[in-house]
């Protein structure tokens, strides 16, 4: 398992809601991949939306997106965090 | 205040130690400009460092960041998180 950092481009105008609907759809069916969705960050402004996981990979990250309706544009692991 | 999400574009080949030295930099000289990184998070192989910070203003979050050393390529404002 590792951490990944995926970013949408293209959630101009997205909402506290929208973005709570988003990541509650990611989150009803993250364990058939493994995936977890830890924490989401968006910005209505330029569209951009950060999801923080954990997952066995970037792919599996990427259909629990697609089913959920918003795949994303990018995908990177993020083995290093400090705090 | 609100909340920001840099992004550095250009960080390849980093390493936990070298993210730590670059963080301890900024949190040395962030209260200048009433800033506070949260967390930060980097992909050696692409060269992408994300970073989660509170702070009054993009420019304030730049100033610091470019004050130690690292300027960031991009900073989005993220007034919506979901958890």
């Amino acid at each position: 398992m590792a951490k990944y950092m995926d970013v949408h481009h293209s959630m101009k105008g997205i909402t506290e809601e929208k973005l709570r609907e988003a990541h509650n759809a990611d989150l009803a069916i993250e364990k058939d991949e493994q995936v977890h969705f830890e924490m989401a960050w968006a910005d209505p402004e330029s569209g951009r939306v950060y999801c923080l996981s954990e997952a066995p990979s970037a792919e599996a990250v990427q259909r629990i997106h697609e089913r959920a309706g918003h795949k994303a544009d990018e995908i990177h692991p993020v083995p290093l965090t400090v705090q």
